[in-house]
Formats: C-alpha cells, sequence, structure tokens
C-alpha cells in the first residue's frame, strides 16, 4: 500500500475525530471543520493575551519549555514558518527546522520514517506543509500518542491557523461576527485560506459570508458551507461589507481563466481597490492572507492604507499559533 | 600541498593519538579504535542519564551553557544532524547549523578556513560530517587546542557515535555484551556504520560478531576486526543470533553486485524478515541504522513490529550525542 | 514606480540623515559616512567588553531578551551571516534565519512585503546583505519607527560593520590612529571593504592610508576619502606602514585586468608577501577581511604566521556586531 494511496481515504469526519482527542480536547490541529464555537472562543482568548504592541517586547513565557516543535515544509514558505518558528520560541519550545526537499527525501526516506525518527528524537509538535491534499491527517493517524500535529497549510484544502488569525482580526476589530458581513474576492476554487476561513466564520455565527470570483474559478459544491453566498460580480460583493479579503491568484492562472484574458482585466473585474471600497461599509477593513500581487488581486496603495488590517494579521498570526502551540500541549498534560 | 593529498596520510594510530589528549581523556570523537572499555563504559553511562520517556519534556541541562557547535555537514544529513542539534541544544549550547556545499565553498574558501573562521568566532565544537575518509581527522590536526572534532560519518570509513548508540541500545536490552551475539547484515564493504560498531563491540568483548553480506560486499581485510565472523548465507548468520541488524543498501549498487540481479533477490538472500527471525535467539532485536529500505535490506512490518528497537536507536542517538558532547567539554576544562 | 528605481536615489548624506535618529542616536547602521569619532569610539568601547579569551565562555547577556533579530542574506555568506547569528544570540536575542532567494521571492514577493511581514511578526532588527547597492537604505527608508537595518555587505559600495572590525583590531594593536600608517593592498575598485574602513580610518584621525592596487583596480573619484593617498606599486605602499590588509581579489578579474594577465604576475605584483612585509614597520601586522585567495592576493604562510591578527578580526566581528546590535536597540528604547 503506498504512501499515495492511503492519502486519498482522508474525509473531514474522519479528521474532526482525529483531532479531538477522547475527552474532546485539540490534540492535532487539521481542520476548522468540527471546532466549534467555544473552542474557536478559547483559542482566540489566548490568542490575546499574546498580543503586545510593535516595538516594544514580545510576550514570552516558559509554555513549552523542554519541548520540541520541527517544522517539516515540504512546500516552500518564509512567511507561515517564520510564523510558526517565532511562536514556538516565543513559548520557549527548542525549533528545528528542516527543508524535508533538500535532505532525506533524496533518500528515498518516506514521510512516516521521517516522523518516526524525529518523535523518536522526543519531537513533541509537528507543523507540517505540503502540497498534497491529506498528508497532515495521514501522519496524524501514525504518529505516536504523544505527538501534535499542526497543519501549516495543506494543498488547496486547508490552512487552519490562517482561519484563526483571519477570525482574530476581525473579532479586534468588528467586536463580533453576528453583525459582521464578510466578502472574500479572488480564486476561491484554489484557496485554503477561503476554505477554512469561511467554515470558522460560518462555525462563529457570521451574519453574512460572500464568496465572489469569475465563474470558472467558482468553488466547486461541497467545499465551501451551504450559508455562503457564490457571486461573481464584485459590486455586489462588496456592497456593505464590514470586511473584504483579496486572495491570492496564481499569476500562471490568469489568461487561462475564462473571461478573463490578462491582468489588467483581472483587476479591473476583481481587483480590490479604493475606488470599489466606497461600495463597503463605512470602517470596512481590507485583509489580504499575503504574499501579495500588487495590482493584480489588490491595488498597492489600498494593501498599504488606513482601512488595511494586513499588517495585523501577520501579527496576530503568531499570537494564534502560539494559542493553538500552547492548547495541544495543554491536552497532552492530562493523557 | 593540497587537501586532498593531506586527507589521505591518516591512520587509525595517528586518530587514537590526535583523539585522547595527553591526560588520555577524550577531547575529540574521530574512531571507535583506540577507546578502552572503561571509556566506553562512561560515555554510555553519562548517556542512560539523558534518556526520559518519549511524550515526557527532555532531560536539560546547562553544561554548554555559553558554549558553541558548528554543524558541519559537508553531506547531507536530516537525521544525524537533528540529533546532534537537538543533543547541543538540550544541554544548553548554541548551534550553528552550516551547509557547507551552499556558501563558503562556492567562493572556493577551503574546509581549513572555514573552521579557522568558525574557531575564531568562538565555536567550541565542529560536528563533521563527509563524504571523504580523512577529514574529520585533518580538522582536528590543524584546529586550534581548544576545539573539539565530533566525527558525524565519515566516508565509509567511521561513524563512532553511530556505534555509541548502537552499543547502548544493546546493552538495554541485553544487559551485557559477553553473552550476546550480535550479527550484522547487508553492505558490510561500504558500511561506516559496521566499521565502528564491530570495532567497539569488540572492544566491549561481546561474545559473538557475525557479519554476513553477498560475497562481492564483504569486508576487505583490516576494515573489520579479526574477532568478527564474515559469513555468505543468512540463515546461517541468523541462527542464535540476540542482535540482527540490518544496513542500509544504497539501491545503484544492487544489480551491480555479483550474484544479486535484483531487489527481489537481495531481499530473499539478506533481507532480514519474520521469517528469519524466527532462526534468530528468543527475544531477539532487530535494529536499523536508518534510513531504511522497506522491503529491501528489511521486511517492513518487523521494522515496525514488536522486536523492532529502531526508534529506540534514534532516542538514544541523542543521548549518546549530549554524553559525547558533555565528555569533551570537560576534558577541556582541565587543559 | 519600481524597486529598482527607488534604489538609485541613496546618496550619502541621505544616509548619514537615515541612520542617526532626530536625537543623534545609531537608529540604522548603512554606513560609516557621518559617524563621528565619538559615536565610532564609543561603538569600540562597547564591543572590547565583549571579549573573552578564546577557549573560555563567551560574554553573554541578556540585553537583547525578548527581541527577535531576523538576517536577510540575498547574498550567500557563512562568515558574516554566522558572525550576525553568534553576536545576537549572545545578547539574547531570537535569530530568524532567511536564505531569501529560495523562498518568498520564487513567488514575485518584494522585498518590502517581506520586510512588512517580518516587522509585523515583530521582528527588532533587520541584518542585510544584498548584491544591490542602496537595498539597505532603501529598506531604512520605508520600515516602521521600531525597526533597525544593519548593512551587512551591499554591493561594493559599503561594509560597515567590517570597518568597525578592522578599526577594533587596530586599535588593540596600534594602540591609537594618529600615529598608525595603513596600508589597504589589491581590487580597491570592486571593495566595500576599502571603502567603509578607509572612511572610518580617516573620521579616526589616521597617520597616513595608502591605497594599492593596479591602475586599472584604482578607486574611483568620489569613492575614497581624500586624504587617501592612491598608489600602483606595493613595494611603496608597504614600505613603514603599521598595518598592511590584503584584500580579496575574484579570480574571475584576474586576466582582465589592464597589465596583470594571470594569478602568477598578481601575486607577484600584488600579492602581500614575507617579502614585501620586511618592508612594512617593524611588528607590522598583517589583515584581511576573508575569505583568503591564499597564494593569489596574500602568502599562504604569511596568513597563519605570527603577524597575522587575520583570526582577531574574525573574533573582533562578533563583538562589534554586538556593540551595534546593543547601540541602535538603546537608542530605540529612548523614542
Amino acid at each position: 500500500m503506498s504512501v499515495t494511496e492511503l492519502f486519498e481515504v482522508t474525509d473531514k469526519v474522519d479528521q474532526t475525530d482525529l483531532q479531538l482527542g477522547a475527552d474532546g480536547r485539540l490534540r492535532h490541529l487539521l481542520t476548522m471543520h468540527g471546532l466549534d464555537r467555544r473552542q474557536i472562543t478559547a483559542l482566540l482568548d489566548e490568542a490575546e493575551l499574546y498580543l503586545s504592541d510593535i516595538g516594544q517586547p514580545v510576550i514570552r513565557t516558559d509554555a513549552l519549555r523542554g519541548r520540541t516543535v520541527a517544522n517539516l515544509f515540504f512546500e516552500p514558505s518564509t512567511r507561515t514558518r517564520a510564523s510558526f518558528d517565532l511562536a514556538a520560541r516565543r513559548l520557549g519550545a527548542d525549533v528545528l527546522n528542516l527543508d524535508v526537499n533538500t535532505s532525506s527525501r533524496k533518500k528515498g526516506e518516506s514521510i512516516l520514517d521521517t516522523i518516526y525518527t524525529l518523535q523518536a528524537m522526543q519531537v513533541d509538535v509537528f507543523v507540517v506543509r505540503d502540497a498534497q491534499a491529506g498528508v497532515p491527517a495521514y501522519i496524524a493517524r501514525h504518529a505516536n500518542d504523544h505527538v501534535s500535529i499542526l497543519n501549516a497549510g495543506e494543498s488547496d484544502v486547508a490552512h487552519p491557523t490562517q482561519a484563526l488569525l483571519d477570525l482574530l482580526t476581525i473579532r479586534l476589530h468588528k467586536g463580533d461576527f453576528e453583525n459582521t458581513t464578510v466578502a472574500i474576492v479572488g480564486d476561491i476554487a484554489h484557496s485554503r485560506v477561503a476554505r477554512s476561513t469561511s467554515e470558522a466564520l460560518v462555525t462563529m455565527g457570521i451574519k453574512e459570508l460572500r464568496l465572489i470570483s469569475p465563474k470558472s474559478l467558482a468553488p466547486e459544491d461541497g467545499t465551501v458551507p451551504l450559508q455562503a453566498r457564490v457571486l461573481h460580480n464584485l459590486n455586489e460583493g462588496v456592497r456593505g461589507a464590514d470586511v473584504v479579503m483579496a486572495l491570492r491568484i496564481q499569476r500562471e492562472r490568469i489568461g487561462n481563466i475564462d473571461g478573463v484574458p490578462g491582468i489588467d482585466e483581472y483587476f479591473a473585474n476583481y481587483g480590490v481597490s479604493h475606488e470599489r471600497m466606497k461600495l463597503a461599509a463605512p470602517g470596512a477593513i481590507v485583509m489580504h492572507p499575503g504574499p501579495m500581487n500588487r495590482g493584480i488581486e489588490i491595488e498597492s496603495s489600498l494593501a498599504d492604507g488606513p482601512n488595511s488590517v494586513i499588517p495585523e494579521q501577520v501579527k496576530n498570526g503568531v499570537a494564534v499559533r502560539m494559542a493553538v502551540l500552547s492548547t495541544v500541549m495543554k491536552s497532552r498534560a492530562t493523557t
């Protein structure tokens, strides 16, 4: 039975069972699916404790002193890896950064043997990013009982810590979710951010969630919550929204999208701009998961302007990752 | 005089003199050759102090606080590098990870100038892996008096910390060496593991040591201890053994080995399997230095089964590396 | 407006204003230009506090505890990166090492978005090396108020921490600058070391500064201080000098230099050798910024001989970088 075959069998219900221990506590973070409002709120509440003003020394604890966190990035990423790295170190953990492409995979060592080896070295948490769907759950299913797996971006399927940082950012600016309308704009079909954030927003009781994309980049059935309104007109999507989130589009896709032959046309139709934001609610905020294609999915000066909360998203990202690390470690202490 | 020429002149007696200071204490760890039973036992005893249960916080000390360890891997390795990295950090050291292929060698800087530079930055210990024989001893001969060199894998010549972790694993399971029979199976000719572990087992007074390989992969004269029995039949080799250690074979070699035209035939003749283990002594353990070629030199389910101590080897590896680091640092304190 | 265009507009006066805060304290370190004798002396004095004997534990403080330093090397470097890394960690900082070529630049993320992202993660100091002139100042101009930028080597324009370590080394050996003659030899035209060190030596009131090179590698007008004597004869340059510093020459340049057709001829005319050092003042020291081309710009045995202070330069490099890190962090504390 090959590793590839095993990756296929994962479904959302399995993952929910897998990530919550028998006591219902968070043992792994694989997906936003199956986390309830109370659990998400507890993570956001803890994350807030780790926020300090830019320029001030960061909040540090010894919650993970004597613990080891391994960043296993099978897909390159500066920002997410740095965010997890800093989160773990600010909790006192030792951090191993392993770029697996350039080392043991060369020797034909399988993913699982890498995990078995590292858990034998008493690594406690694996932060996993992979371009292939199913890898984090596959690892969680096979790792030993004392190990936690955190999904740091999985194909176009899930990116749960991104969802948490988006939620924290929205909560800090809008206070609650029940009175907030969120518009997510761009390549919804291929976006793990859109999927995880949509799922979490619906769980939190968001007033209205709109997913706006060209028709050829609309989500397939079952990949986003039923409560979401799928739209193809950006004006309609932005009108009255409290939060407008632009998604990164891969440049290679532009030109291959039906009805969007070039960058200029993509920006004209689906770019989040000052002009477009006039349609949004007063005080609406602009978000982007980064890295941005300035001038394509978002107007550059808007990203740097007063309504942009993009740098706050990054800052909140470290805080939510600290909260997740601390939470999964606490769940272990009781097992 | 080129660096390459200098590498040639190293012999085992030179290395023994080099690695033990004038007071007979361990200053470098280059080879198992010349270490006596008392010295090896002291290292294993100290390593045991660093073992804690999987899932519990690791043992940490401040023995290397204020010290700097540089991992100089001229040959890629995830596992050995991670093991030394964690060992050093769990003793409180600062660790520099340098992948030398991708940086200063580009500029034509020689190995020695890299060492001179790093020792001037007050690096205390160099952990060196190189595909070329003689490099660790060459560095030890030229580094300044306050620096220790640890061999982390040297061509097909030596891998002394692997030998120590193998010994610790055997001692923990079998209690002593005098009543234990060890069978090492596979590509003996090219295995630095076989050489270092054989040498150490004989020093410790192993009851019987068997080295089993295809004829074309048998050890050359003088590369393994005289006490070892060199065999070519796996059934004979495994019969009554208390420990069976499979070695990694490079896939490229299979098909080029006399009498072993393919993978299936290699596994049939030299693969360590459940079937073969029936011939071993009751309670025999299965070992492998990793990374494994499952289904080639070892049956996959055997590697994950109850007789396998492969994950313990990895865990013990961190502990013996902590013991080695602490020991060489103590030897310096008295100079 | 492209990033490349912006890089062009930097001049030295701008950089001076930029690197000193409104209170005249050092906020960034971009260039030696504009630093006065008092400021340089204060940095050297602090650096001396961080020196300990080789083989002894290094000096450590908690001055940067809770602070994060990011090494952003857009050009590879083992030694300078390791030096900054150790300097930051010995002050208690968390260090992020980012090799930007292999990660987010792939995704088309611009330098500034990398900076914006990392400063949002509460990185406090960016150590920047880039092959393109203007990058450190460009970043300093756009980073937020609480961030410091340290130039770790900028095209052929500036390398201020190298200048500081050269000054510290000279001061430790010669006591002062007013009675010291310094000869810098080699590829002056392309050397950021020659530029920054020359500038700093003149500020400190050096008795005489000589820059010796083939005519085709002489400095362009305005790139070195007016007080420097530009020479083309090495005997004349070395005669009576207290300090002789050889510069690295790129091997590709040799053969393309007017009047220097090959390596042997380069060494004969511009190599710093035992023979040449006989012309220098008694007790003259030999320096090199590294990495060395032994046998090209410097005689190998001279580099390892008693007059060489090359390893001390490396050691002093860590100390001056600790002083710079500590100084820029103190300047922030008052803003």
